[in-house]
């Protein structure tokens, strides 16, 4: 049984970090927007082509996310994301990072997103995005 | 009656938006942490004294975002804070973003809090910083 | 007779600052892009009305920036803004970023704009755009 | 004879680009720093270990930076450094950034950073660092 989940190593640097000595927690949605980014491209999905053929986009409505350990100056990250609801025009990623070293979650969320047009209406996902998505979604996610 | 609303206003420089035409999501994260600072001063606390004078600082522990509607570039934006709840190392501050010029609610959000020692500890906040936020509490929360 | 230098203040929040305890580098060209757009503003020009009546917009084709002293975490900065020579399609600011309690310059630099067009073409600056932009000009750079 | 000249990939996510539909031009710097770091770690040196170990941090003193084209969304772009000179506390690298599909130069700068302590004071660079940043010195660059 193929695993659905997607995962990209990401490296902490000096933009990512605050005075604080750890990553400032606005960023680890940077993280995990790549990481749904990535999740698209091994789909065979590339937003600049979605965009461009079809006039959508997809817009985050809701981001729940919990903090459960910091992330320092240089380690190595480990970001998961799986797709676990598609309905009509709404997406949902349940996205976590791990400490690569020692596989410490670090950070955990659901993310949701809608598909909207260039004018910011909600919109359908096109057949040829839905498939690939579909095909992708986390088995264990599903009711 | 006193509100213990603060609000401040900010504006969307090209640095907040992206290709999209629109504030990044993470970045209202952003300007929502700018907005909890400022209601922390105007309640008399200057983040940098807390930490040099006891040790402490707050950590976001859980982010949860609703995004209604974007705001776009150039826009003047006014940013909510209440404090809703203080227990022990936790508060939690209910946040509302708003485009200015017709009070459009574009993003609200939770955002809980810890007051952790450098060690990253949860720690009971010190009275003198307790106080004050205390007296800002919103009482229409307070169950 | 009349300055023409813009100033703005600036905040430094923890979103600034990296874990070497002080405002990363690169967020003082935002900074300096918040004042650019202040000093704009002050001169009548809104950068959206621009876009959007003349379909042009301004990008940077060279920063160059020097760090004399860095800023700190809750410190309240002074970002001063001259425009200091203007030709055709371009534009230089001279901008320097004062630490506001003593005026010791921390950031100083010369940041040069080209007015192009959303193709990218380097594109005259419309006359209505050039006109405050002329009245503003700082009189001790002129040769 | 080897070539000196680190490069390494990086994506242009949403994150990084504007509402102009381009990377922002501080951000830039940010794939500069990024690839700065994994120049030193390809040198073997950890940016973390040299702070624990000796110290000392390398802080940027000057940031000259060229636009000549702008790095598009979901490109991918190659960032390659050179090490140009390094003399007592101070050293400079040269960064070119390129689209990596067609290999155009869109952004090059020349970086000059110092090493300092904790204080903020500059100090020789401690020999077992500056031993390995000798040995990846661009020698087309020593004059």
């Amino acid at each position: 049984m193929t695993s659905f989940t997607e995962s990209i190593d990401i490296r902490v640097y000096y933009e990512d970090t605050d005075h604080g000595g750890v990553v400032y927690y606005a960023n680890y949605l940077k993280f995990m927007e790549r990481a749904r980014s990535e999740f698209l491209r091994s789909a065979g999905l590339e937003l600049d082509s979605i965009e461009a053929d079809f006039g959508v986009m997809f817009a985050v409505t809701e981001a729940r996310v919990l903090y459960h350990s910091p992330a320092l100056f240089n380690e190595l990250l480990s970001v998961e994301s799986s797709l676990t609801t598609m309905r009509g025009a709404r997406i949902t990623f349940n996205q976590k990072i791990y400490r690569k070293s020692d596989r410490t979650l670090l950070t955990s969320g659901d993310i949701h997103l809608a598909c909207i047009t260039r004018e910011g209406k909600a919109a359908r996902i096109p057949a040829p995005v839905a498939q690939p998505l579909r095909n992708h979604l986390n088995p264990k996610e599903i009711s």
